[in-house]
Parts: C-alpha cells; sequence; structure tokens
C-alpha cells in the first residue's frame, strides 16, 4: 500500500445504533451536568471526527508503522505529519470532548467519548497514544493534584499545549510495580531530586508538544518496600518558570527507544532521571506514600482505553475486510464449484467466508456495546451522585466490574480478530499493500500493557468479584437476569435468550467454585489457574447479552422500517450478530464451568525440570 | 536483540523419544530400503543438525528479517550470510538425507528428513524455504518427468547446484488456481513458449545458486477451461547449454518483491514470463493437460513442510519462554504475594505462566507427534509396497487423511502459541530483543499458503474422508478404538484414554452429520460452514490421542528409571503433556459436535447487505 493512503473504515449507523437506540444516549444527555448535550450534537461531533479521522490520521496510519520514530541527540523525532496532526486534533477540540468545562473542555457524557476515542484509535492508534496519555495524566493532576498544580498543568495537557506520560516500569519492575527502585529525596523547599530508570514509557519523548508532564512513581528514601512505600511525581521534561511556561531541561533523558513488533508509530522510551546535574519533581497532593492509589486513578480509565484500543482496530479489519471479500472475485459460487465456465464469484459468496466475517462482526459490536455500557455506568454514576447514592454506587460497582472484562476481552479478541480478517484476505492480507497485517501486529501489545491480562483476570476474582460483599458481581447477574426473563418467550431469539440463561447458570457455578477455593489454602492456586478461563466466560456472557438486547431493540425497529429502507438490512445485521455469538460462542461458557469444575491442578503438579529444555 | 545471536533451542532428548520411543524409527529402518539406517545413524544426523542450525542458521534469523531481500536491476539480492548458509547445507547434505541414492541422497526413511527439517526451520524459517521449494520442484520432475528430464534436472536441483519454485498463483487466481490466465503456445521443435504473470512466487529469484528451475502450470492454446487445461512446465530462469550447464537468460523477469508482516528472508516475487523476446519451456513428461495432478504431487509434501514450519516455530518459541521463564524474576511466590519484602520468585513459579507453558507444551508434543506418524506411514508405505499392498494402501490412506491435520493444526497452533509464548515473556516479548515477535509474525502465513486451511478441511470432508468409500477415515477410528481398548483401565492415565474416548464418540457423530449433509442438497452450505471446525475436532483427536500414546510409553519407561536420572523429570513431562491436553482440549471435541449438530447457518442467512460497511 502506498504510504499515505487512508484505510479507515467504520460504518456510523452501527455507532449510533449503540449509542442512541440501545443506550438511550438522549437520556443520559440532555440532564445535568449533560444538559447541553443531545443526539443531534453527539452524531454532529462523530462524523467531523470520522472525517478528521479518514483525511488526517487515517492517511499516516502506515507513515508511521514504516518510518517509525527516530531518537537524535537524546530527542525523539516522530513520523512526518504526526507533529501537523496534533495540531489539528487539539485545534478541534475531539480529546476535550468529555471533559469538564472547568478544565476548557465541552462536558460531555463519556458515552460520546468512547466513541470519538474508537474512531481516533482505528485511524491510528499509534498516534493517539501521545494525547491518550497526556489525557490520563492530567486527569490523575486533576483529581489528586494541589489547586496550584491542577491550574499549571491540567489545561495544558488536556490542550495539547504539552504532552504527559506515566512512568511506572523499570527493568526489574513490570507487573510488579512495587520492586520499583526509583528514589525521591525531599529538598529543602518541598521539592524532591528524582533518580532512577524507567522503560517501556510510552511518548515518554516527542517533538510535538512544548513540554512533556511525566508522572513517576518513586520511592521517597526511607519509605517502606512495596506498592505502600511509593510517591507519585510530576516531572517536567523542561522545568515550569515562574510565570508558569516551559524553561530550562530537568535532566530527564531517552536513554533509547524500543524497536517493537507493531505500534511503531508510537515512541516506547528508556528514560533516565536524574542522571546528570539533577532532576527535580513534585509530589502530586500533599501527601506522601500514596502514588499507587493515584496513579490507579489513571490506570482504570487506561485499561477502558485498551479495550477501545482493541475494538478499534478489529473494527477497522472488519470493514475493511467486508470490503474486499465484496470486491475480490476467487473461485464460482459454490453451488457451481465444479463448474470451470461458472461465472467468479465474490468471496463473500463463499460460507466460510461468511462465517468469517460474521464472526468478526459479532464480536465487534457486542465488545463496542460492552464498553458504551460501562461509560454509562459512568455518566449515571456521577450524574446521580448526591442526588441518588444507592443508583450511583450500583453504576460505580459496574464500572469496577465491568472494566477487567473490557480490557482483556477487547484486546484478546482483538488479535484473533484482526488475524481472522487477514484468513478473509488470503495471501493479500500477510503483505502491506492492506491495513490487516499492520492491524494485527499494533493489536498484539493490548493484551500485555496496561496490566496484563491476567492481572485483569485477578483483578477481577481476587478483587472485584468481592467488593461490597460481592454485590456489584451479582448485581450484574441480575441484570443479565432480567433480561432473560423478560425474552426469553421472544418468537426470534427465545432459544437465544436461553442459551444466554444456560451460560449465566455455568458462570455461577464457576463464581461459586472460585469462591469455595478462597476458602481453602490448598485449592487456592486453582483460583490463578482459572481466573483468566472465568474471566472470559463472564466476558462472553456479558457480550452475549448485550448482543441479544441489541437484537430484541433492532427487531422492534425493523418492523415499522420499509422493505427497501437501508436500516432493514442494517437491523437484520443485528439480529444475525446476535444468534451468531448466541449458537457459536454463548454455549462455550457452559463448557468452561465444566472444565473449571475438574479443578485440573497439572500446571502446578508437574515440576520445573519436567518442562523441559536447557 | 543483536542481529547475528542464535536463539534457536530445541530439545533433542524430546526429538529422540518422539523418534526412537514412541514411533519405532529402528523397526523402520534396518529394513530395506532403510537398511542401512538405525538409531545411532540417526542421533548423529539430529546433533549435527542441531549444531548447525545453532551456528550457522539460527543468527541468520534475525539478519534476514530486519535486513529482508532487495530487487536491484531485476536481481534478487537475499541477506547477508544466506549465500554462504546455503554452500553450507548443500556441503553437509542436510537436505538429502531421504533422498534415495538415485539421486545422490542417503536413502533414509522420511521419519529422520521431517524432524531434521524441524530444526532447520525452527532455526531460520525464511531461509529453509528456498531449499524447501527447490525440493519440492525436483520430486515433481523425479516423479513425472521423462529420463532425460531426471538426469537433467533432479540431482542439481537436490544438491544445490540449482534453486527452484513453483508457480502457480496469479493475480487473480490464488485459491482458484484452475482461473490461471497463463498461456504456452507448441513451438516446432517441442519447446513452448510461456507468457504470464505469476505472484507469491516463493524464492522467485535469488542469488545462491547458478540457476532456477521454475515449474509452471499454464494452458496450451486451445485447452479447456478450469484445472483440466493446465499443463506443468520446467522454465529454466538460464536456459540450458547442450552440455547441460547453465547458459543465456530465458525472459524470466521479476516485476518486485512483496513486503510482508514476516518471513522477510524469503523473498516473494512477482514473476513475468516472456515479457520480452520469448521465454522457452518444455513439457513435465510427455502429456499435455495433466499439470495439476503433477503439481499435487509437489503440494502434498509442501503441505506436510507447513506443518512442520508450524511446529518447528511454536517449538523454538516454547524452549525460549521456558528459558526466559526460569531466568526472570518478577513479583514474590504466589503464596507469599502480599508480602512485598518475600523473595522475588522466577515467573515460572507463577500459575498463570505454568499454565501457558504446559498448554504450548503439550501442543508442541502432540504436533510433532503427528508429523512423525505420517512420515512414518510415508515409510512404511514405501517399505510395504509390492510385498503387503494392503498394508502399504492402509499407511497411505493415513497419509491421505492425515495431512490436512498437520498442514492445517500445525499452522493455526504455531500462531496461537507463538503469541502465547509472547505472553509469557509480557512486554519484552513484543519488542524485538526476543526472538517471540519474529515468530508470531513469520508463523501467520502458515495458515494461509499451500492452500488456505479451509480449503485443507474441504480436502478433508469433501475428498479424503470419502476416499475408498470412507475406508482411510474408519481405519483412523479404529487405530484410535484400539488403543482406547488397551488403555481405559491404565491407573493414571485411564481418565484421559475415557476422555479420548468421548471425543471419538464425538468426531463420529459430526462424521455421521456431514455425510448426512452430503446427500441432502438443500443442507449442503453446512458442509463448508462446518468443514475448519470438523478439521479441527478430528486433529485435536489425532493429537490426544498420540499424547496419551507417548504417556503410556513414558509412564512403562520410567518405572525402571532411578529418581534423580534426568530422564525422571523427562518422562513425568511427558505425562503432564497428556493430562493436560486430556483434561483442557480434548472435551472440546464433545462440545464441537454438539454445535455442528445445531445446524447453524447464520452465515448464509444473512445477507451481503447486512453485513454493513460502504
Amino acid at each position: 500500500m502506498s504510504a499515505g493512503i487512508n484505510t479507515y473504515k467504520t460504518d456510523l449507523r452501527e455507532i449510533f445504533f449503540t449509542l442512541f437506540e440501545q443506550f438511550g444516549f438522549g437520556q443520559v444527555a440532555g440532564q445535568a451536568p449533560y444538559d447541553a448535550w443531545g443526539p443531534d450534537e453527539a452524531k454532529a461531533v462523530l462524523t467531523e471526527t470520522y472525517r478528521f479521522a479518514r483525511e488526517v490520521l487515517g492517511p499516516l496510519n502506515s507513515v508511521g508503522d514504516r518510518e517509525g520514530c527516530r531518537v537524535e541527540n537524546g530527542a525523539v523525532f516522530t513520523p512526518k505529519g504526526f507533529k501537523d496532526a496534533w495540531n489539528k486534533l487539539y485545534e478541534q477540540g475531539f480529546k476535550t470532548v468529555a471533559v469538564s468545562p472547568d478544565h476548557g473542555g465541552q462536558g460531555a457524557p463519556m458515552m460520546l467519548q468512547v466513541t470519538v476515542e474508537e474512531i481516533l484509535s482505528g485511524a491510528n492508534t499509534a498516534f493517539n497514544m501521545y494525547p491518550g496519555l497526556a489525557f490520563g495524566a492530567a486527569e490523575v493532576i486533576a483529581e489528586c493534584g494541589t489547586p496550584a498544580q491542577q491550574k499549571q498543568f491540567v489545561e495544558r495537557m488536556l490542550n495539547g499545549t504539552w504532552g504527559g506520560t506515566m512512568c511506572l516500569t523499570e527493568p526489574h519492575a513490570g507487573s510488579d510495580v512495587g520492586a520499583a527502585k526509583s528514589t525521591a529525596r525531599r529538598n529543602a523547599d518541598g521539592t524532591y531530586n528524582i533518580r532512577g530508570t524507567k522503560i517501556f514509557i510510552s511518548g515518554g519523548d516527542h517533538d510535538m508538544a512544548g513540554n512533556i508532564i511525566h508522572l513517576v512513581l518513586a520511592r521517597i528514601d526511607g519509605a517502606p518496600v512495596g506498592t505502600k512505600g511509593l510517591s507519585l511525581f510530576i516531572v517536567p521534561k523542561l522545568r515550569i518558570n515562574a510565570d508558569g511556561s516551559a524553561g530550562q531541561p530537568n535532566d530527564v533523558t531517552v536513554a533509547s527507544i524500543e524497536h517493537k513488533m507493531g505500534i511503531n508509530g508510537s515512541a516506547t522510551c528508556v528514560l533516565n532521571f536524574g542522571e546528570n546535574d539533577g532532576c527535580l519533581g513534585e509530589l502530586v497532593g500533599t501527601v506522601e506514600h500514596v502514588g499507587m492509589s493515584q496513579m490507579f486513578k489513571m490506570m482504570n480509565g487506561a485499561r477502558i482505553a485498551v479495550g477501545i484500543q482493541g475494538v478499534s482496530l478489529a473494527s477497522a479489519a472488519y470493514y475493511n475486510a467486508v470490503d474486499y471479500a465484496k470486491d475480490r472475485k476467487q473461485g464460482s459460487h459454490f453451488t457451481k464449484w465444479k463448474d470451470p465456465s461458472a461465472p467468479r464469484a465474490s468471496i463473500i459468496e463463499h460460507p466460510d467466508v461468511r462465517r468469517m466475517l460474521l464472526d468478526i462482526k459479532a464480536h465487534v459490536e457486542g465488545i463496542r456495546a460492552l464498553i458504551i455500557k460501562l461509560a454509562m455506568h459512568l455518566d449515571k454514576a456521577k450524574q446521580l451522585a448526591g442526588k441518588d447514592d444507592d443508583a450511583a454506587t450500583y453504576h460505580k460497582g459496574q464500572v469496577e466490574v465491568l472494566t477487567p472484562l473490557v480490557k482483556s476481552y477487547g484486546s484478546d479478541q482483538a488479535f484473533r480478530l484482526c488475524a481472522q480478517a487477514m484468513q478473509v484476505y488470503g495471501g493479500a492480507g500477510y503483505i502491506q499493500d492492506y491495513p490487516v497485517e499492520q492491524y494485527t501486529r499494533d493489536s498484539k501489545i493490548f493484551s500485555i500493557y496496561e496490566g496484563t491480562n491476567h492481572i485483569q483476570a485477578m483483578d477481577l476474582v481476587g478483587r472485584k468479584m468481592g467488593q461490597a460483599g460481592g454485590a456489584h458481581f451479582q448485581q450484574f447477574m441480575g441484570d443479565v437476569g432480567s433480561f432473560v426473563e423478560a425474552h426469553r418467550e421472544h418468537p426470534v431469539l427465545g432459544e437465544a435468550v436461553k442459551t444466554l440463561a444456560g451460560a449465566q447458570e455455568g458462570l455461577m457455578s464457576s463464581a461459586m467454585a472460585l469462591f469455595g477455593w478462597s476458602q481453602d489454602a490448598g485449592r487456592f492456586p486453582l483460583i490463578p489457574l482459572s481466573a483468566n478461563r472465568f474471566l472470559n466466560m463472564m466476558s462472553e456472557v456479558a457480550v452475549g447479552w448485550l448482543l441479544l438486547d441489541a437484537a430484541v431493540i433492532a427487531e422492534k425497529a425493523a418492523a415499522s422500517v420499509s422493505a427497501d429502507h437501508p436500516d432493514k438490512a442494517f437491523y437484520e445485521g443485528k439480529k444475525f450478530s446476535a444468534l451468531w455469538y448466541a449458537r457459536n460462542v454463548l454455549p462455550n461458557v457452559e463448557y468452561a464451568a465444566r472444565l473449571i469444575a475438574t479443578e485440573d491442578t497439572s500446571p502446578m503438579d508437574i515440576t520445573d525440570a519436567a518442562f523441559g529444555g536447557v
């Protein structure tokens, strides 16, 4: 493919359906604090975002992949065109759609921001990581910083004047963040001297903004070992002048950037702090040793963002593959496959291609629905806080339990679905003329960063399931159960709804097994051994439920649409997404529950030596 | 990773077990035509191959990936070091281990050659494709060529003097080979003038051999449409002089090479034939219009070779990941995970890492066993032909039904397992310092080339299952059944053997369903819709069976080994590979059988428009 050709594709009709018809954007918007927003405003934003994605970001996606970033004299240079795209992105305000007006934003619901993010990330995942990290870092300062810090940093980091990063990982502290060795020494003036090396820092340096604000986890001299001794520091690349502007360099140096499988347009840096004349930082807020919980405010958003990255690429791969399958002729229709003189058919006519496409379609739509549902819970929690605290607690709880699902299932499926889209292309999918091979490479990191998917699974089974005495999980099960009761006799979808009910039973039996093991030290290893499987089961129940929910709505809507209106086919597509998933994926949950019940401990029973190798 | 560091790893103990203890290499060798061979000779060859793989091919693997190939003035230049490796490979005879002494080979069983190939391919997949294609092309000429052609080409192509390719695919004829438009015009002297464009030609040009012999499918003027009108031609890059040496260029031009996701050291060429002053070819053999069946003699071997490529990378990823997991410290032991001052543990101590590693181990060993079993059938078919024709027919039949399993399951699992090995590494797996990201990229093509995995699935259900009145499939089921009967009361493995029995029942019920649909035109689409699932089920039964077979042998052998001998751990590892697979994978077969029985036709019921997109 010639660099510079847009390859991003989505279908706004599908996004509009999920946002407006399935999740009632109009009911969330229109009320404080979202009273300035309604469906028309949201449509305008999404249409404009899609235009920007196709015209500006999409053409830079393969450029970024081929060219990558480079380090010269300790400074990172991003691929050609990125700086211009950065400026345009912020001029048009795509990053501040859901930001509070207090920080210069437009105050829309998160439901809208997550769909905007899907489009930006789908068009150019690597590019969108830079503003994404800046956004996350700004959020932490907005939530945890002093008023002076908020005033100094937040708006600049949200409007693109400055960038931002999160600096957790060190060479011997990846998943094990608490092992971090970076240090902070308190100075007489209240600042801290920061020393240490951080690795895998996305956007750790770049040439698109006037300064970069690093949030650095470090241990103040004398603090306890482990995560409880970590504090969080604001460490600007350029020190801040008395007037608030960026000044002299702050001894943050780029040691190198990584050469990766994908997301090559995103600079993944090794950063050294305080290696030369001293690196100054200031504590976020006023309390020491609470860095982990502060960082976690950013981490939850970051994990949802990874799920969005996942659906964004799977969706882009899907619409590209559909177009290719409609266009590409190969072989004859399967009813005439023995007749060499039969006309050549578009490959979308071949059953196996249709099977692969429908599988991708169903997963993409279901994961997108799960993300928008999660965003709706975020919005309602905010909207109802102080008005109806029970309801707000319910919505917050759903955010807690759904976040690991969005991150893990969104990422695992993204990689699988992008690879399946390659299979639709055949040999063409393996070459760089088409975007799917890049999507596949880019998407592989999603299951690893921001907490590996096993960390997500342990977050779910070891933490979220037990929160509030198990209430969040029970409420999730209650929501699914209510849907089942309401629709199990649906004339078209009833059988599929019953399959969902069976899946839900399987999930409940595995939840009980996990609970039992948590009370039994001898069986404790079964929890980490089963955690990923359980997380996947719960994700399948959630996605299956939301696909069926969408199909119920679509079936109703279709009844009043004339046969030749494009919506007729669209609604039919929603029905088949749900049926495919219910018939081919949901039965997996009961099956997986039986596997969990066998209590297989073979990975613990085998000795290290028996793994072989030398 | 510094280019030039060997990263290839295998465990010869495991290969020796499968070859000698499980499949009785000693009983196949030692008898005509393999009488010069025994276990000692095989061990010596494999030890030498592994040395060569580590010292010569392994260090060139990342070089080939980074540097890729380049075209200058119409000629392909391979990465630095490839030509030297080519010379050494042929000097040491690794490619001719199983070649008949009539063609300058060493006459060993295929069982040995497939393990040699695994090691060569695992060390450097891209490099090993060049001699692999030359080998396949030589085989076709050896089987189908005239005596003069055999004398002229075969030995030169087997000893590395000349290379070789297979030229099937054209821009509009990929899976649909019969749509090829290349033409051949008969000349008065019996030669043919070849014209056309071929794409995706692996090793279509390179700088390592004195000539390249292309086997080109083309349609003689006036021949029928479709595959039945295709003939196969020998088209040398350099015309052959009267003395048999390479002479003047033959108007075969390299239009370009592809930029791919992986196997970058392998030049994937667009070749133009007869674009300028005329390209001369000679018919393979003496009969026109039989090109497809001639080419298929090469294709079956090529498909087995793809399965070997699959296991070679999955195995290399496994042994690298095991080493990394033993070496890398991160977090504390799971029994002390809340104690930040506990000593840091090797990640192999973490349950989820053990789970991922055991899953890779089991699949790799099972697929390797399936490949060696298939090679054993090839050897026995050859050995028994003319001596015991019933037995020879049985062995040939097993080659037929097992080939699509080896190709598809070997390739699908390779990609999945390499990606899972990346997950063991965490973030490090995504960067090029470690080999797993390259393995993942390299392995993705395996499910696509040499017939996509759906073509394999249709080959199985549409062709192989029905061969000889279904006898080959029934004999496969009989072999599995005999094993089940013999071992269902095994004290350690009995439960797992019963799971295999259940899986076999599931497979049989799906086979009956497929048979029923083949008699019912209205249900015909269910066959292509279910074919991949069925192929996967049969692969799981085959792999589960052979893992259990290995475990039975290992359990017996372990009884007479002292506790401190390294074999004790090795045999224990074989047991756990089988138990893992039986407990976590084999139950999938019965489940999949139930999905097949639902006769879901949703991919056919959905309209094209309902797939969405624009």
